[in-house]
């Protein structure tokens, strides 16, 4: 299947009245430390509060449009994909199976229990996929969380929507997982006819993709990584991510610290919560930043807002806001 | 002076340029775990991130329209009012003088030097508060946190608007510090006609309020009281705010588990930053909810969104979100 020069367009059209039309924020004091300007698509504020809702609900309405709705879906994730595929289920009348590896936290799975699907916990990231696809039938369909041209293109609604609201960005930053929200990006931007740049970041710690880049294929983890970002975990992109990935302008891979930084200070100064995952695309944007010589107007898709007590926890530890706002020496090397 | 009847009509046109028009929030998941419809008034995006931004801006606004405007405005606050006179001061281009007990998070003290404004650290609460006034003459004018009728309609702006935006409350709730924001709300309701009953909250480990109306006299506390709820650690009411708070419906005081579950259960539930001394309020709207026979409507004031990195450690310290969300049963025994 390939994609249609509009398909951003499109699952827009589709989704729009299920999904929220999410707000820009900014901060004049951020803009006043930095020297440019930076603009947030909140995500957070989306359906299951993370863009994830996008993807889930474009797949399932582009099946039902195709007249091949199915009985039941399922997915496998640790996180906003498995409450994502619980919502557009629901929401469409269909049962949802999720596979979620047992470690994941407590919130997230009564979360996707909440949306009346089934969660059945399997033994680890691996096991989950394995476990979803064994489940695939004529009446079971599989939403992955990335590698699908249709989740992709739901992904990518959330910086078109924010084109379409005025931001005229030179340069468009997302997180990269997967990669499935970085390629609808990459694909919203020339949809749209914007010149900006897109960039990724990744959590150091977690670098798959950036490694997969700089050796010209995909390498991929065997477990889990361990950043904070926990949207970030994923072992491996795919063959689809990676040839979008390729078209980027550039990857940042960003600390650990980094990413606790920009978690408190956004959340400071937004007042809105913030995955680490989310900060990561900000801390790669400090990075982007530092390097430019005239004033910039950037665009960060903020991933969402979901983020369990533990990890509350880990970004609270430390102060990072008693040091004040330093634009260039914030957290530590990359 | 008294105030006339359209005090808060008057206020918030006299404001609305300069403050923003905060949204209205809610959740379907709160709202079906409890039985009862909650609109909350998200202060958290007001200027300097609370609703003080309100009552400062009205006091200096309508020594203006007199013809009154000082060359010099001082304050004493260790929080939200400090930025809040800083900030309307910094706007009408006067100086402004602000004296904060030392042990004020530094997170407030360097925020309240960004709206360029003076800062001295006074040794405690009572010592800014003697320091301020000392520096009261002619051409400096002192801003009280509360005790003064301008400051008191401003606040009561927040509800105003969440009224004009069309909720229809049976009840409405704020945290109880020094009054100001009850005693404006209260005004509020009033003025525009609503049916509504006003309840206000405080911390049981703060409760000079609500022992006050159980004396019938003001009786006020040495030293700060040691709750998490930073907004309200006032020493006392004042006979002002105090005529107001006797006529409210009720009152109720919330354990700091409370505190900390509905502050953790808020951020979760709506994405937003959430100041403990706003989960005052909700934490007292629950109790009011579990003895309610019938449907309720209310409206919360969310009084802020500012969180230094110290409470922010102390409230996800325990984990109250994977226990579930359990109306009726949540933290402890007020």
């Amino acid at each position: 299947m390939s994609l249609p020069s509009n398909a951003i367009f499109l699952a827009h059209a589709r989704i729009k009245t299920h999904i929220h039309h999410t707000p820009l924020l900014s901060s004049t004091t951020l803009n006043a430390a930095l020297g440019h300007d930076i603009v947030f698509k909140a995500e957070g504020f989306q359906k299951i509060g993370a863009f994830k809702a996008r993807g889930a609900m474009n797949t399932l309405l582009k099946l039902k449009e195709e007249g091949r709705l199915p009985q039941r879906v399922c997915a496998f994730s640790s996180g906003n994909h498995a409450q994502a595929v619980a919502w557009a289920a629901q929401i469409l009348g269909i049962k949802a199976h999720i596979f979620i590896p047992k470690t994941a936290s407590q919130t997230k799975i009564q979360a996707t229990r909440s949306y009346g699907a089934k969660v059945t916990l399997s033994e680890n990231r691996k096991s989950a996929e394995f476990d979803a696809n064994a489940l695939v039938s004529e009446s079971v369909y599989i939403i992955p969380p990335y590698d699908h041209d249709d989740v992709i293109a739901g992904q990518g609604t959330a910086c078109f929507e924010a084109l379409q609201d005025g931001v005229n960005p030179d340069a468009v930053f997302a997180p990269c997982g997967g990669g499935g929200l970085l390629s609808g990006t990459l694909m919203a931007v020339k949809e749209f006819g914007s010149q900006a740049q897109v960039f990724g970041a990744e959590p150091l710690k977690a670098n798959d993709a950036a490694m997969s880049l700089r050796a010209g294929k995909i390498i991929g983890f065997d477990t889990a990584p361990d950043t904070i970002a926990d949207g970030a975990r994923t072992l491996a992109i795919s063959a689809r991510t990676f040839a979008y990935l390729q078209q980027l302008s550039g990857f940042f891979e960003v600390t650990e610290n980094d990413i606790m930084y920009w978690t408190q200070w956004l959340t400071h100064l937004l007042k809105v919560s913030v995955e680490p995952t989310s900060a990561v695309a900000m801390a790669g944007a400090v990075h982007y930043l530092k390097t430019q010589t005239t004033r910039k107007r950037v665009l960060i898709i903020l991933s969402g807002g979901n983020i369990g007590p533990d990890t509350q926890r880990q970004v609270w530890a430390q102060d990072y806001l008693t040091k004040g706002l330093v634009f260039g020496r914030q957290g530590g090397e990359a």
